[in-house]
């Protein structure tokens, strides 16, 4: 392609909208353009980027065995009502767009596909001959986002690959899930791209078990916890750790002493001298069911540790069931208002005990929240332990657990791990931080779908089973974009070679020189042909301008038919190293080809 | 692809659902899936037939030099308010789905994208020297269709190729538009399709001159007149013809004569002993604009001849000013509660006069409709004519124009053309008539869009000019399923092997014959490699279940590792002729090869 017959705008300055590099560098080289909150035109440039990370994702799916194939992005409501995740999507999480048509049929724009790839493996599977089976599309998806941001990082329509596999069983949907996971390696790798495979929380799609896939990258929304043996690495929200082991109480009688000003687990420590592992912190959170249903839960938590909020809301949603809800639309702390509401008096906040429910939410039948007190690992074991007396002021210490305090028998990990924390795998390994953008997620998602749509399927013994499932998602356009986030310097984006929407530049510094332009527009066709895919700069501008447009769009090879022509040489200039080599025009086209064929492995 | 390992369901009764033999085929033969109304999933051999489709489209557009890109599905109500599209694509017609996202924010889902890439070269192009600029996409698209029907031909998600040029002025403007009429001749002689490009109507889109691309079947849509010598095809919607001549009228002095019972043309001809030719039919239709002023309209056109709707709904938009109106919402021949709204008196249904307006419509000023009377061509001219005496059972005769009945000024072509008409460009070319299915629209759009949504550039004297803009729709989805509804037998689907789905299919009629699988899965391995796309069916079923199968999905070639293996030859049959040769097994590939090399041509 020739730059000056291509829609090829640059920026000098930052656009006002962006907010962190790729998404500056990527406006600013004129590869994507906003067209509303959250909505992006992607441009030619951007457009032969996501064909080749598509290209890639496609090549590795299929080598799996997996069937590409299109599903609509209209999707009846009536379909996500049997799955019961129609109002969970479009009203309580809101992040379906919701729309009627001119007959007033509720649709949804789809966001995943999970409703309707079961209804069609109703339709379609009916023995287990028929397995496995795992169907893939590469297509657009929208999401209504709370808050789009960071360009394609978070939009509201992006492109994704989502798969969806079809076994008899949870043995042979770990093995497909395994062949994915292998798969997505692949891809990562071949994109060019440093990525971490992460343990994660499952969320709303379900299922017993996940993996996201982690580019790394200093502005990444989300937080890796790994160890350097590479045994270990997991999304914050899901990790796990040893804690630090809890110090011997010095506190053998069990007392209630005056703490006055330790409101805080620092200041009650230094008040009572003593360590934050002998104290039973209580926490209050104030969740909200769909089913309208409002629930107290009182947390003790061990006081140098926090409460991960995604564990907890796991838990919650466990609970469901009790309160005829399937799912948790909020969980917050309860502030003063919210606890006016059913509290007696004002809680002793700061000075809770882990008895507090009989003291102070004596109103709370009137208004009927329910109360769970939920126990976290690590005060399971304490003795001697410290805590709050229910009085501003005031604390026990020397108390237990059986004595002055009944432990629910609800005992679960709600702690948040973190760096420093050890590993569980080995306690010599400690917990390493990094950040990282999701760019994919697979899960084992078992028969949560089939069950509810009743995708089923005839065994050998002639029983009627559900299929078991596994979904595999890789955000396409979002990769695309951490590419550079992980990839660029002062002057631009460095695209790897493998997802470079050209793989080499010729520049012709003077146009008005006929040997330039001859030698380059000869480069040009030859390296093209020779398979090198090859933009060329003839346009009518001074050669600063089109060496600072080069390095901005990243192209990886620059060539430059400039002064050492004369010699029958040419420039040529890495992108990502800023090497500048001379090369005899006829050692142009063999070089490229071999540092391209390195670079893609 | 082994069928053993693909999803592949086919269905041996013919679906409810469908009408037409392509939909009915596409969905027996397992290609695509219903979802919702107008909605279906492309299934893995779909998919590659629309991939295939797809490609094509891609090479004969970048072989224009048009650049890919991708445009958001999602748009912001403000550009289409803009272009003054956003109440008639909504509301009015109502084609397009509307949604509101959760800062209650108006979007509409894509059916077309003139705003959006018109807003795009608002911000990017600035000067006559980045002209001309193609850009195009292959998008999925929605149309919230009042009748969805026929599957892919009329849905309400379906893939379009659309590309937008902008060019400095008119004549550039028609030289791209040339341009991408050859294209499109590529395109569709590419897929093997036999079609015809006509004139044709350029509706909601607006502009000065557009073309479609007619797929002939016999279940197409449109009616296309045409003329033998090739030099005239057109849309009925579109197309011009000469009348047949009038008759002299016998009838030389003007009187009015009693005619009972002759509210129809047939029988006032009858009556009086006169050709439809020499009367004036006068009728009566109601226009509602968008800015809600109701217009009765009042037509003369020769009796022998019919009113065509799409021009009588152009002429109509072109007074839209007058109204204060942008368009024409509805227009419909009022009915006896209509009437009463308006007329003083019943009106003389059959017997009305050029004068009617006088006589009956007094009320009209108090509810304030419009009254408009247009002129066919037809009319003009004639002398001495027979017309309605506004009374029924009365016409007069010998009436002629300037003398009993003032003539509008506003004489225009109304008539619908139809097959057996004389060609305006040969009058002794006799129009044809064929049916058509609409896969492609060219439109020479003009400033339209650029001067609503102000896209200017600068030109070469440094004056700020409106960009000049044509676009070019395909409808992906629905020439796939075209090239079904041209192509197939009793059996099954006949596809083009340019889109088939796969090339060739590779039988092995008993699974527990090893060496039968032997040579099936050493001619399978072979002619993948040697770049024919083959399908295996290894399945454990009866020979003739397999037969049936490959008739019915359409593989243009079946080789089948059947009995005469014992003297080294396979069966071979194509798909189209059902002609069956033995080959021996070392000729099959080569043979293949040159058929499929024949068949792309």
């Amino acid at each position: 392609m020739r730059l000056s017959q291509m829609l090829f705008v640059t920026l000098r300055e930052d656009p006002a909208e962006a907010e962190i590099p790729s998404h500056k560098l990527l406006l600013r080289a004129g590869y994507i353009r906003r067209v509303g909150s959250g909505i992006y035109a992607y441009l030619p440039l951007m457009w032969r980027v996501l064909q080749k990370v598509s290209q890639i994702v496609r090549e590795e799916m299929n080598a799996t065995g997996a069937q590409e194939c299109l599903l609509p992005q209209l999707q009846p409501a009536d379909l996500w009502r049997e799955s019961g995740r129609w109002d969970t999507y479009t009203k309580a999480e809101g992040i379906m767009f919701a729309l009627v048509d001119r007959q007033q049929r509720e649709l949804g724009l789809g966001p995943t596909h999970e409703e309707v790839i079961t209804a069609i493996a109703r339709d379609m599977i009916r023995s287990y001959r028929q397995l496995p089976q795992t169907l893939y599309q590469i297509q657009t998806k929208f999401r209504d986002e709370i808050r789009p941001r960071f360009g394609l990082m978070r939009g509201r329509e992006f492109i994704m690959k989502d798969a969806y596999s079809f076994d008899a069983d949870e043995a042979a949907m770990k093995l497909t899930y395994e062949k994915m996971n292998q798969a997505y390696h692949n891809i990562l790798r071949r994109c060019g791209l440093k990525f971490r495979a992460v343990d994660a929380d499952s969320g709303a799609i379900g299922g017993s078990g996940s993996q996201e896939f982690m580019v790394l990258a200093e502005a990444g929304e989300d937080e890796i916890l790994y160890t350097d043996d590479g045994n270990y690495a997991a999304n914050v929200e899901k990790a796990v750790s040893l804690p630090p082991d809890s110090e011997p109480s010095s506190f053998t009688v069990y007392e209630k002493r005056e703490t006055p000003g330790t409101e805080t687990i620092e200041k009650v420590c230094k008040f009572l001298k003593c360590s934050p592992t002998q104290l039973v912190k209580n926490v209050l959170y104030q969740a909200v069911y769909d089913s309208g249903i409002t629930v107290l839960v009182l947390i003790h938590i061990r006081g140098d540790q926090d409460v991960n909020e995604v564990k907890l809301q796991n838990e919650l949603v466990k609970l469901a069931g009790d309160y005829g809800a399937q799912t948790v639309l909020s969980l917050t702390v309860p502030d003063a208002e919210a606890q006016q509401k059913w509290a007696s008096k004002p809680l002793p906040l700061g000075y809770m005990s882990p008895g507090i429910s009989d003291d102070y939410i004596r109103s709370a039948k009137e208004i009927a929240p329910k109360f769970v007190r939920l126990v976290d690992r690590t005060v399971t074991d304490l003795q001697n332990f410290v805590t709050g007396a229910d009085q501003s002021g005031y604390h026990f210490v020397g108390a237990n657990w059986g004595t002055q305090f009944q432990k629910s028998d609800r005992v679960v990990d709600l702690r948040k791990a973190k760096a420093g924390d050890r590993a569980i795998h080995d306690p010599s390994q400690i917990l390493q931080t990094a950040r990282g953008i999701e760019i994919g997620h697979i899960f084992q998602l078992g028969t949560k779908y089939s069950k509810a749509l009743g995708a089923t399927y005839t065994n050998e013994q002639g029983e009627e089973m559900p299929l078991v499932m596994g979904c595999y998602g890789i955000g396409v356009s979002r990769l695309a974009q951490s590419a550079v986030e992980q990839s660029y310097d002062k002057d631009g984006i460095i695209f790897p070679v493998a997802i470079a929407p050209y793989q080499a530049i010729v520049i012709i510094p003077n146009v008005g020189d006929a040997d330039q332009v001859a030698a380059a527009e000869t480069l040009y066709g030859e390296l093209n042909q020779a398979g090198v895919e090859t933009l060329l700069d003839d346009r009518n501008e001074r050669a600063g301008v089109k060496f600072k447009d080069a390095d901005l769009i990243g192209i990886p090879y620059r060539i430059v038919t400039g002064k050492s022509l004369k010699d029958g040489k040419v420039e040529v200039v890495k992108r990502a190293t800023k090497v500048v080599q001379e090369l005899a025009i006829a050692d142009v086209i063999p070089a490229l080809k071999q540092w391209i064929a390195e670079a893609l492995g």
